[in-house]
């Protein structure tokens, strides 16, 4: 028989990400008993009939009372807050993570809000997700043979870092651990950058006059590249913002090595792009998705 | 039975384009003699044994000579040269087709060399290809279901364009009229600039301290957007310098729209930024790959 790993699991935020973790423990036989909150009572319902909760709580404190592990999972903006309303009803031996995929600035908020609450938040970023969002559409494999980015504080407890872990290793992720401003730093440079220049990219390119007739001419180069700039303006607002320091700093790195690639361009040294074409080559051919195996 | 379409065909550089376009018409039963010329004669040597061409030819005058087809699939740096090589034994009702990534260039080089030959010149450019080069990977399939772009001159004769149409047609490929210049900025929006925005990223990136590291993190999104940044460095400096005025112009439309990016990110304003996101999404969103049917 499957020994259960969390007796009451709370669930702030039944969306997705929220939905899926509920989800996922449950098919497994690894929760007791779920409560969820979500600001719209129509989500919430919703989480009930689809099996993702057992119970709806309309606020926060009342779904987190009792619970020896909960999960933050609401849009970015609302974070700070729903950390306030939460602090004062955690357990003493309550672990508490969130989802986010910049992790200083949540670091920053559980600084302003936890108290003494605060060795107990295991911050998470779990590299999983949908072109759909929603609790119809979670789903109990989300994570599973995705990778998951643990960037414990040098506050946070040992032994609930261990616990998390745990947690989703039996979701069937892979978890890594790293430094919050590591972790951020390196999102930026492989996720949030590609993303803004991808947006730049396209609007660069949609905007000119005949601009849909050449995007129309796209080949599968263009599909691959441009793949990312048709994401969620909400969601990625929130992390450009959030993390805009460390993203602005990597597109330095572009604007510089850009310019390069342009005076060389300009100057007809057909010796010097080769190279700069042949560094690119490199650094990219020997790149491998982490955790694939081929 | 089927109808021969091509007597005599004159594949000049059996390489990888050119030695899939002759095994496609000889697969097909559509040729009658094969000649073939490469530089090296131990690639004119592999294109007979691996039966892709009939005979091997040791000049270019030879390999033309006789020809109702002469096919030039060499290097783009060697194009002018071998353009006036084999001008004066074109054959009066010979067509002659390239395959090259940039049309303006080869038109120009065309209009210095051929003369009198020049309306039997249709310029050609399918979109296909493999990660490797050589005649050892000619695929008679290579042009199956891909775009082919001709771009007929003023004084290309019709009857050429339309023949050179019904001999893509043959390869299954699907075939496109357009102006050069419209062909040439096309490219370098969609295919041309997307490819030097990846090599600067990618140089960016790598070339900063510990970027191997970051590199490392990388995701599908990373995945995706940096795989062109691994192209070959021969193929797209020649592209990148042929079609350079082209590519600069575009370059600018990108990085005006990243400027508004960036200074939209400094001032926090995230209304703004949504807009834009939202633009990028609505761009790319309803594009779909010419030719897919889904």
């Amino acid at each position: 028989m499957t020994q259960v790993l969390v007796e009451r699991l709370a669930v702030i935020g039944c969306g997705l990400m929220g939905g899926s973790f509920a989800l996922g423990l449950r098919q497994r036989g690894l929760v007791g008993h779920v409560r969820g909150y979500s600001s719209r009572d129509s989500t919430r319902q919703k989480a009930v009939a689809l099996g993702v909760i057992d119970e709806a709580c309309e606020s926060v404190a009342q779904t987190v009372t009792g619970a020896d592990l909960v999960l933050l999972a609401v849009p970015v903006q609302a974070t700070e807050l729903t950390l306030s309303a939460l602090a004062p009803h955690l357990g003493t031996h309550t672990l508490l993570m969130d989802v986010g995929s910049t992790k200083c600035d949540v670091i920053e908020a559980a600084r302003h809000t936890l108290g003494l609450a605060l060795p107990r938040f295991v911050p998470a970023h779990p590299i999983a997700g949908k072109e759909v969002a929603g609790v119809e559409h979670a789903d109990a494999q989300l994570y599973q043979r995705r990778q998951v980015y643990l960037t414990p504080m040098a506050e946070t407890d040992p032994s609930l870092t261990a616990r998390a872990q745990v947690l989703w290793q039996s979701l069937g992720s892979k978890v890594n651990l790293l430094g919050a401003e590591f972790h951020d730093q390196a999102f930026a440079a492989v996720s949030h950058l590609p993303h803004l220049l991808a947006f730049g990219f396209m609007n660069g390119l949609s905007a000119q006059e005949g601009g849909a007739e050449l995007v129309a001419m796209g080949g599968p180069g263009f599909r691959d590249f441009s793949r990312i700039a048709a994401s969620d303006p909400t969601v990625w607002r929130d992390i450009l913002l959030a993390n805009r320091l460390q993203v602005l700093a990597q597109l330095q790195h572009t604007q510089t090595a850009l310019a390069e690639l342009e005076q060389t361009m300009r100057d007809g040294n057909g010796l010097r792009l080769h190279e700069l074409i042949e560094a690119s080559r490199l650094a990219r051919s020997g790149w491998r998705l982490l955790g694939d195996t081929e």
